[in-house]
């Protein structure tokens, strides 16, 4: 135990309580960078990492602390803060043992769970728990308790019908807003689906995204459940409601490797579906040499693991592999594809029909999930009849007004139009630099902003024809996008 | 490009650079936690990662920068800092693919351990490496290159004879000081022999502890190349010299988790033999159930990769197995282990016999390594006889000399005997709770504290005999040793 004199350094650096030694106190408590050590003031005591620093920067016996533990213990500039070394979380003898190879039991999953979520392993930790889960992958028994920790460490909401619908698409497709038109449709039918969504994150915009320019998408847990009980449904941004509190942290590690340990991302979603009370799931996965996933044989492993983990967890599992050869809709980019969405919904003419008819299979595919109808084609006429009579764009516009209505912003009014070079079909678009110009436009920041695709895979095009057009808000934008080589997005022949 | 108007966070974290964003910033910038930006102020530039705070802790256009990057960018609050953002290092490519499986080429090593010496990469993408290395393993072909690139990329001291020695011993034995009678000896008999050692990590003392109670082990590299010109050679600290910068690094992630890839362990071994010129290399492997290797089959096959590798870097390699059941010597830290070493130099009666006995047979393989002598007898006899005659002694005082003498520090005034409960012989001592022990003491930190061992195995003991001392500097040392169960330290039957 020694005494320490406390300096403020003025800022926040996240959660996670640090604190300042210099070499020399540090050698005295015999700790190193990134152990912990407890600090006590009056009666208050917390956990915090040691960050050292050299032996001028801090005179022996003062500790260097972020505003965060200033706050958090209270503390002036007269208190004196007694600190011992902590121990070592037990968390990690079991990440190492899993970077050795050795699976993880329901209890050591579930411990290092509570460790991140209480903030009790440093970065390097949960960077080498992440990087065992992906060097040495989850079974799908450790997905399994994973999921489970993962929605037992945060927020749930509980619902008690025997019916609760979700969907999840692993994403890679562009333009892919379905969740807008499916969770209208079987809502109207009187089903209750709580669906939580994802900003984007490397992508033009994410549900959550597109959501946001016509509704507030950030509403706490207890409204969201009255919002559910009112009208079935809602469409939201899951990192609005803490219902996965351990995978936001960990998303944090994961990013600069873009790490995506398989078992974890199944975990992550279905975390998210385990936490509204979920049980008939449908899972989307695109595949192409342009999606996540680029084969068949990656694909049925994929929809096994789904099916299984689903299983264990007693949901009632569908699982469905599609195109992930070019954009679904026309409108990639918050605003644009929120036009896309409401012309489905009020079938209006030039309404894009692969995003219409993809929604419709899979809302079939949900209502078939339930057992209800003995052939498909009847779940199907079902979910045409909702959308053609008006009754899911009435149940979409309830939705907005339960979640709170926002004005829709404009289509950014600066806009470039990429033309053919040539006469011939279109062959091939590439998903990823039409997801990087719509980014470089603008989207999902600028929710105007975004790409307009005037011609689709097979459609045949003249010379000088508009192959599709880029939007932004502001001319510095549009000056980004001719910097890259957008020319390549279409391939004509 | 933004501009910034910058914030001084009055304080040093590390080498790397550190930008604080708000959230709406980074937002802007489409930078997140831990990715990296471009600093431009006047003509500087440097590349900074980034830490996101909360909007109100930062203002819009305000960039949080510690110390390091202030006074490396002399920024002065009048400056504007324009910021934009960075590409990742296409090193995070190689680290996710080792992570998968891939082994890694040597242009790819190279450039992580460039990265990683110009702080180029984040502590999460080294901790990945580390893992990758861990999990995934290193080859032989992967840990001679990371070797020659942790050789590149750090300090080398340059030295042209066809004979230079160099020992390693892995550790995990207390007392084992061979290296202060090998190195002595050896250059007495007219080899070189630069030797850097290490300090004490988690033990009560390294080499560079103990030497450095009689004499400097900081000194810089010209300064060390001199030494070894003069007198033949040098007992220094390699921290000091900065032969191993990446392996530095690496160190502090890789200490959370205290983990120790093999490959990354033998390249930091055998990169700081190559930096030195060694060429005709030792290497003891103490083995036994307290070891760091447990069994012969272990031992054989690190044998094996040690040989392996030397052979590669073109050394004449020699690797023994040795005993780790009991410490080497009699006294366990920097003081009690330099007064064992003395005698065993200056032929003392009550030298301790096994120290001694070890060295000779160090110093018999290492010249026998030459191929100067037919037989290892011969070898043999040179060594005692260096001893014998007072010539290895002359010479560790012109060492000491050469790297500047020092007052040696009394033995602990406090003292505490353990005696024995009961008449028998010592048919066990646990290592690791004697070194325990010796760090409670204040070892290495109090370089007169440690543990003195009166029995050895194998010995009588009758009733109340002492079986080890603890010597420590102050005598809240000795109230923390009272309450380790030091009683378990020794089995007698």
């Amino acid at each position: 135990m020694m005494t320490f004199k406390p300096k403020k350094i003025p800022i926040r650096v996240g959660n996670r309580y640090i604190a300042i030694l210099n070499e020399n106190n540090a050698k005295e408590l015999d700790v190193r960078t990134a152990e912990r050590i407890i600090l006590t003031v009056k009666s208050k005591e917390i956990t915090a990492i040691v960050d050292i620093t050299e032996k001028n920067e801090l005179k022996d016996n003062e500790i260097g602390l972020f505003a965060e533990t200033w706050d958090k213990l209270k503390i002036t500039t007269k208190d004196k803060i007694r600190v011992k070394p902590a121990q070592k979380p037990k968390t990690d003898k079991y990440i190492k043992a899993k970077l050795e190879g050795k699976p993880l039991t329901a209890k050591e999953i579930d411990e290092i769970v509570e460790d991140i979520v209480n903030d009790d392993l440093s970065d390097i930790e949960m960077t080498y728990f992440v990087a065992g889960c992906f060097a040495r992958k989850l079974s799908d028994r450790e997905t399994v308790n994973l999921t489970k920790s993962i929605v037992k460490h945060g927020g749930q909401l509980k619902f008690k019908d025997k019916i609760v619908m979700d969907k999840h698409c692993i994403g890679g497709v562009p333009g892919n807003r379905t969740t807008m038109i499916v969770v209208p449709i079987i809502t109207a039918l009187g089903y209750r689906m709580p669906k939580t969504s994802s900003r984007a994150i490397t992508s033009p915009s994410g549900t959550a995204d597109t959501m946001e320019v016509l509704a507030n998408v950030t509403n706490e847990a207890s409204k969201l459940k009255k919002i559910a009980m009112k009208v079935g449904g809602f469409i939201t941004w899951g990192g609005g409601v803490d219902l996965a509190a351990a995978d936001d942290k960990l998303i944090r590690v994961r990013y600069p490797l873009k790490l995506d340990p398989q078992g974890m991302l199944l975990a992550s979603i279905m975390a998210k579906k385990f936490s509204v009370s979920s049980n008939h799931v449908l899972i989307d996965i695109p595949i192409g040499p342009q999606g996540k996933v680029k084969d068949k044989k990656d694909a049925a492993k994929l929809k096994k693991r789904f099916f299984t983990i689903g299983k264990m967890l007693g949901m009632r599992m569908k699982v469905i592999i599609t195109s992930a050869d070019q954009p679904v809709g026309n409108g990639i980019g918050p605003v644009l594809e929120a036009i896309d969405v409401i012309k489905v919904l009020k079938n209006e003419p030039d309404a894009p029909k692969d995003l219409r008819d993809k929604a419709i299979k899979l809302v079939t595919e949900l209502l078939y999930l339930t057992k209800k109808y003995s052939f498909k084609y009847q779940a199907r006429k079902t979910a045409i009849k909702t959308l053609e009579s008006g009754k899911a764009w009435e149940q979409f516009q309830k939705i907005i007004k339960a979640q709170g209505k926002r004005r829709m912003p404009k289509v950014g009014e600066y806009k470039f139009v990429v033309r053919s070079g040539r006469s011939g079909k279109v062959t091939m678009i590439k998903n990823k630099l039409i997801a990087t110009i719509a980014r470089s436009a603008g989207a999902p920041k600028d929710p105007g902003a975004g790409v307009y695709i005037n011609k689709k895979l097979g459609e045949k095009v003249r010379k000088g024809e508009a192959l599709f057009t880029v939007y932004a808000e502001n001319k510095t934008r549009i000056g980004y996008v001719r910097n890259l080589e957008y020319k390549k997005a279409y391939t004509i022949k």
